[in-house]
This record gives structure tokens, C-alpha cells and sequence, in this order.
């Protein structure tokens, strides 16, 4: 398939936009300064109030090591192909932990358990009110030959999700490939999350 | 000091907003379909191309554990206190490298060694164009009796970042007991390597 082309990047009012706003705080500091701050708020906030669900997962096998599974997809803010950990937006009346396991099978194929939910963390503080659980799953394969063939995704209209299975301790060394394409940039979240895994094993400090 | 106080929030026009801006971004997809997507962008990306740089960093003791310096500030679009690795904007002529010894310097007091620079990665790709780069710093110390106290900092005006030492055998566990609290909120980013170093050392898989 071709690339996807941008056509324009037009300014877009505020009262226009339906996904995304500008917002104007004014607050007094610790000190009784009266100050301000602008920010970038969703309009999709769900009822347990947590914007999104990113799925760090372990694909387990019997006689292959463990592996996570990355997917790859457009992204138009940053016009450019993003390697991500699978992760959606959680839905007006579920739980976060629902989400991810929705958003898992869909984006993936697959029914991952889950195994650790985090706090609701914050997506990038210093620009956006935009929170997110990592919730970190589990799918254990059983290594027959069907497998081999990844299960069917269940993408919504426009959504075109390619996905990668890299090996845990390959993960840190393929981001650094991918992020060395002109065409490719790494989610920063799960570029964290590997080089701690990576200066855990290798710089000796822990 | 008592608490900072938000006493409003208003939809900010665009036309208005200094520092963050909503764009519609047209595209045609991989299928040939025009697409639009809606984003937020920063109004100060350097020319380096690059917005932002967090400093993970590693104080090395010659008698106490290895500890990493992480930084609280309120943050008003989130409204509370986040707990955060120093990071800064990237200014008009710097490069990432130069913005994380300067910025380093001036929220912690500290000097430190550039030990690694991650490529540009996606702060948060969904919604935004902004990017940053993860500059791993190292700042050894002596072990004298000065070094008890923290240098001081240089911050503008309007900054108020109180500076914590945690050694890093600790980190995962401390930033969920933060977590715990109504009035902090993890960065993201942090709590995912954080995660990651966690996952090495306890999950068996790595």
C-alpha cells in the first residue's frame, strides 16, 4: 500500500474542533501569585476518568522466549509511522481495565489476562490534562502451528494497525532501528519502558 | 507554603493562545480515503526540530546506593503535583544535548555527564506533534559533608520545583506511593521506566 500523504495542516478555531481544545487555566501559586497556563484537553474523558489504556504485554510460548507484541500505524499529529505498545481511548462506561482488554483483542487479536494495573499516570503534564493506565498483560500461547498465523483484528473503519512480535530482549535494539527511518518515530512511553528494562540489564547500577 | 488554587478554566480561542495551538491535519490513508485528524502543537519547537529533553539521571555515591534526582512541581493541567524527571523546553538555538546540561544545571544545581541521548520520540502521538529526546545524565559525587545540601537552583520566575532523592532500588515503589496520594500524579514517561527497571529485575521473563 502507498504511504499516506498529508494534504494541508489548517489552523483549526476551537469552537470547531470535536476531539480536542485549548483551555486557559488562571491559578495563584504556592506563593499567591495569580498566574495562568494553557492547555490541551481531550473531549473524551470516560466516567472513571482516565482518557486512555496503553497494553504492555508478554507473549508467552512454550519453547520460544518471551516476546511483546508492538503495533505500527500512521499517525498524523506526527506524520510520521509510530511504533507503540497496542492502546485506545477507554469508552464512556467502561473500566480501564476493560478497555485494555477490548482494545487488546481488537487491535491485536488476541485475549491477553491481565497482570498489574498501573495508577492513572499523566500523558505529558506540562501540555495536557490527558491521563493513561498502563496495564500490563499476559498471552500464553501454546505453540501449535496455527499460531503462526496471528489472529484476526477487529479494526474500526479507518484504522490500519500492522503488527510486530519482537522478543523482550530484543526490544530496546529494534526501537533504536525503527527510530533510525525517517518514516518511523517511537512512542516515547514505550521507548521508556525499554530502556529501563535495558539500563536494568546493562548499566550495572541495578 | 500553602497549595496553588485554580480559580478558573475557560475555552481558550486560538487566535488568543501564545503557547499551544489546535490544527486539522488533512491526509489520504495507506487505502487511498481522505482523513482528517485533529492536533495540538506547542508554538516553541526549536530549530534543533525537537521540543523538549527529560534528564533520566543517576547520582553515583562512593558510600551510598545509586539514587536518581526526580523533581515536584504543580502542574496546572493536571492540577496537581507531578512527580517528574528534570525536563525542559529546547530554546531556539540549542541542541537537545546543550538544553539538558543547561536545564539539568538550573532545576537541580547539578552538573551532569551526558552518559547517552535517545532519539526524538513521540511525547504523545495520538494527540500531538511534540516530541523530546530522554538525555541520560550522570553526576558523581564526592561523598563530602557539603554535598549534604542541595545546590542551589536557578529557576525563573514562577518556577517552584522541590527536588527528591530516591535510590533507584526504590524507584517503582515510590512513585506508587505518590500515586496513592489525591494531590500528586506520576509523569507517564518516568513511571514507564520506572516499569521497565521493575520488570527486569522481578518478572522472571528478562
Amino acid at each position: 500500500m502507498p504511504d499516506p500523504q498529508i494534504l494541508s495542516i489548517s489552523d483549526l478555531p476551537t469552537s470547531e474542533a470535536k476531539w480536542v481544545a485549548l483551555k486557559k487555566v488562571e491559578f495563584v501559586d504556592q506563593k499567591g501569585t495569580p498566574r495562568s497556563w494553557e492547555i490541551a484537553v481531550r473531549k473524551t474523558t470516560s466516567k472513571s476518568g482516565v482518557d486512555a489504556v496503553a497494553m504492555g504485554n508478554i507473549f508467552v510460548h512454550p519453547s520460544k522466549p518471551p516476546a511483546t507484541l508492538l503495533v505500527i500505524q500512521y499517525r498524523p499529529p506526527v506524520g510520521k509511522y509510530t511504533v507503540e505498545w497496542p492502546a485506545g481511548l477507554i469508552d464512556e462506561n467502561e473500566t480501564p481495565e476493560e478497555a485494555a482488554i477490548r482494545e487488546m483483542k481488537e487491535e491485536t487479536g488476541y485475549e491477553g489476562r491481565i497482570l498489574d494495573s498501573s495508577p492513572a499516570v499523566a500523558s505529558d503534564p506540562g501540555l495536557t490534562n490527558a491521563t493513561l493506565k498502563l496495564v500490563m498483560m499476559e498471552v500464553r500461547l501454546s505453540g501449535g502451528e496455527a499460531e503462526d498465523i496471528m489472529p484476526e483484528q477487529k479494526l474500526d473503519d479507518g484504522e490500519l494497525i500492522e503488527r510486530v512480535m519482537v522478543p523482550l530482549s530484543e526490544l530496546y535494539e529494534r526501537l533504536l532501528g525503527w527510530a533510525a527511518r525517517d518514516d518511523f518515530m517511537i512512542a516515547g512511553k514505550l521507548f521508556y519502558f525499554a530502556a529501563g528494562v535495558h539500563f536494568a540489564k546493562n548499566s550495572g547500577y541495578i
